[in-house]
């Protein structure tokens, strides 16, 4: 794991793409353009990680602040594993490096805002992670496939013993 | 209750910049500059509108869509009162506004992301005016007198009958 540079983008891109423009679990316009995907995913961010292995980029996440001003102390995180690298912990692992990295920049807390009720996969991973759901949206996103699901509010404290 | 035009944008300024640089209310960096806060109020947002009296701005909202992709049939609004028309009952008039104009927009629900637990008026009202608390996210806010206060996530369905 580490962190991402600029001459990671073509490789981050096909992670993104493949993501995105299925629309079954971002909430990202599925058509969005390459920059604006790239902006979203390693510019705008604090700092974005890929997990390589063999010069093979198998995943990556990035580290955001989710409100800025007051809030500016909780993080939010976005994750994506290839295909080829799915159902060998990644994500998990992702998850545990990105709270490491969130705790070393100072965040207290991590959120994650928008946790499809169908990505039942994700759901049940970060609560096996120490996530807890504080709200279910009703309704919140329109799935190409299921129609209307709800999306999860989850957090994370990020300071021991809390 | 009209539309801004890029004309207003002197008279919503100071009711922007008040409120930010309080950091009491809004998560937006106290700090902020005019056209940062501007882009923020008036150009991202869908929509943008002004309470205006005798010439005078007293408030002014903004709808947004919450999320883009799956989750753009959910909006977001932010109200703004000036400090000489505040406790006359223009905060619901323009939330009320907000919910036709909304509607009219094509939007299904209407979720506040961050209403601060210490805005106490302000979650009265969201209540009184139909809207549920979702969640409420712990020490999500730096209140630069109170310390660390909860945020509510608030929502309210603009389906009818639902």
């Amino acid at each position: 794991m580490r962190l991402a540079r600029a001459t990671d983008a073509d490789a981050i891109w096909p992670l993104l793409r493949d993501v995105f423009r299925a629309g079954e679990t971002y909430a990202v316009d599925p058509q969005i353009s390459k920059d604006a995907a790239l902006d979203y995913w390693m510019t705008q961010p604090r700092a974005v990680y890929v997990a390589e292995e063999g010069g093979q980029i198998l995943g990556t996440y990035y580290i955001k602040t989710n409100q800025p001003g007051g809030g500016a102390h909780i993080c939010n995180c976005g994750y994506i594993v290839a295909p080829a690298a799915r159902g060998q912990g990644l994500a998990a692992q992702m998850c545990a490096h990105s709270q490491a990295e969130a705790r070393a920049l100072g965040y207290k807390a991590m959120q994650f805002n928008f946790v499809l009720a169908s990505n039942e996969g994700a759901v049940r991973l970060w609560h096996r992670l120490g996530f807890q759901t504080l709200a279910t949206i009703p309704d919140a996103f329109d799935h190409p496939i299921l129609g209307m699901v709800a999306a999860h509010i989850m957090h994370k404290s990020l300071v021991e013993g809390s």
